[in-house]
């Protein structure tokens, strides 16, 4: 019988000092999150009758990377909330952000240096964890850079977001694949079934951002359009958009916010009138349904992939 | 024949995009400075007979670390100034300087996963890397968290500055000395020279904050008075004070710094009257003579030894 993952991560933070360093690690660990990684690690596993101890290190590791780059980001996009709690940012102060969010990256990795089995594979592992790593530093990068510049176009926009968030659950299905020796054929429909699946994803995520219930998502509602984010609805928008209204939205996109309450109802009524919610959902509709066919390529009997299946159309068609 | 570092180091960064993450990286790589832990590697790995071109790839690993680690630092500490040159948090921002040291930490890790070796001695040199830089975060929290503290002791100082500077001295040594398979009772005689000599290092360095020369320094002077730190010279100064002189001392030290002309002049002559460099000096001594007894036992010719004592003694000797 698998431990939960909390108490996978309350085990390897027992008796840890500095408190400073590791309380906001614990804490951010213990959240009742997602745990989309995780899954998407052990879908795969199963999928091949791989061990599923050995699937919990490579879990636990991207789950903690997720964290970390949540504590990171929530720095850098001075976030107030996550999973309708306080960042670590802001319960604690950045330096303590920077720092825990440092060390729960190497933790991150030390659980992959745990794993019982051949060291090449081991060796393979920690690559796809470092490779997913470095691009979702691209991607948050890109992603900071697109904050004040005007001229971002919609593919700019999709390998952003491929960067920051698809890679990631393509590295956990990879890394996934890589542990139970799946073929290259299937490896790589593992890999691109996460891409797809991750640009679904975060275009869903987009949609939430604007038109989600606050009590239900967790997040600010509105965070990206008070942050100058140029998401698929924004960038869409000036697509359809006349003139007049271009001008008007990226007037909106390129000063601070400072009446976010007046800034968040005009954007969103001129999402409204230019479709743009529709046209992103299309797209969600789209990469989903690229991400089924990758899958078509794994290379097992179609009932074991069942899990992940059921996955992708949760993750798309979600309020949270 | 060896490339240098400086042509290694532009090796891997040709070509890397987005600018903002990857210029702060070559920005700090290519800063000529003193390239202490490569040497370490490489005097461990010549020792032992070892290849130069796999040592070449746990030295870039582990500069490449010791970078992150300013990188992030810097930020915590609000340094203006490192080698004579502008920080990188100072010449672009915070945020870029959090996600580049993060970027930097990954390409590190991923110098090893290239070794061409037995891959069990990857597993471990990568443990190694991941444990040392873990000790390293416990050491800037300790450190941090003492910046508002009052009853710091030494015993706890010297603990802080064996995690924040010593265990990488010991790590690139231990680090060396597993590429070449060298016996255990070599590898915990290397760590422990590494931890030695990197006390006495972080003690020299305490003197020199407070008694070098700016023009050779490189850092701004006085540093750690104007952040409050309390170093060695410190804890003694309090040990050799009499009860006017401490209460001076601590009510100096538990305020942030306004006046730091006058600040840096009074705890100057307070040191100079409680004799606390000479103090300081000695210990430097005794941990250096420490590491020349851990090498010692170190299994190799003693002339094979000669590169290691040379620069021990010239890292305690020095004036930057």
């Amino acid at each position: 019988m698998l431990k939960s993952l909390e108490e996978e991560f309350d085990g390897i933070l027992q008796g840890r000092k500095p408190d400073n360093l590791y309380q906001p690690i614990s804490y951010i660990l213990m959240q009742p999150g997602k745990r989309l990684r995780p899954q998407l690690v052990h879908f795969v596993v199963d999928m091949f009758d791989g061990d599923p101890k050995q699937a919990q290190l490579v879990a636990m590791a991207f789950e903690m990377l997720h964290n970390f780059t949540l504590i990171h980001d929530d720095i850098m996009d001075m976030a107030p909330l996550r999973r309708g709690k306080e960042t670590v940012y802001k319960k604690w102060n950045s330096n303590i952000a920077i720092l825990s969010g440092d060390a729960l990256a190497i933790m991150a990795l030390q659980q992959l240096l745990k794993l019982d089995c051949d060291p090449n594979i081991i060796v393979k592992i920690a690559d796809i964890f470092a490779c997913t790593s470095l691009e979702i530093c691209e991607g948050q990068q890109y992603d900071l850079d697109f904050e004040t510049r005007q001229d971002v176009t919609i593919d700019e926009y999709i390998n952003m977001i491929r960067l920051k968030t698809a890679v990631m659950f393509a590295g956990c299905l990879k890394a996934g694949g890589t542990l139970v020796s799946a073929d290259e054929k299937s490896l790589q429909a593992l890999y691109d079934f996460g891409i797809h699946l991750g640009i679904a994803f975060q275009l869903a995520d987009d949609v939430l951002d604007v038109y989600a219930e606050t009590t239900v998502f967790g997040k600010t509602i509105g965070g990206d359009i008070k942050d100058n984010k140029k998401t698929y609805l924004y960038l869409k928008a000036l697509e359809n958009a006349s003139d007049a209204q271009k001008m008007q939205l990226q007037q909106l996109f390129s000063e601070p916010t400072t009446d976010f309450e007046s800034k968040y109802n005009t954007v969103r009524a001129l999402f409204d009138q230019l479709q743009v919610r529709q046209e992103t959902e299309e797209q969600v509709v789209r990469y989903s349904q690229l991400a089924l066919q990758d899958l078509e390529n794994v290379q097992v009997a179609p009932e074991k992939k069942e899990n992940l299946r059921t996955l992708a159309m949760k993750l798309i068609n979600r309020d949270k």
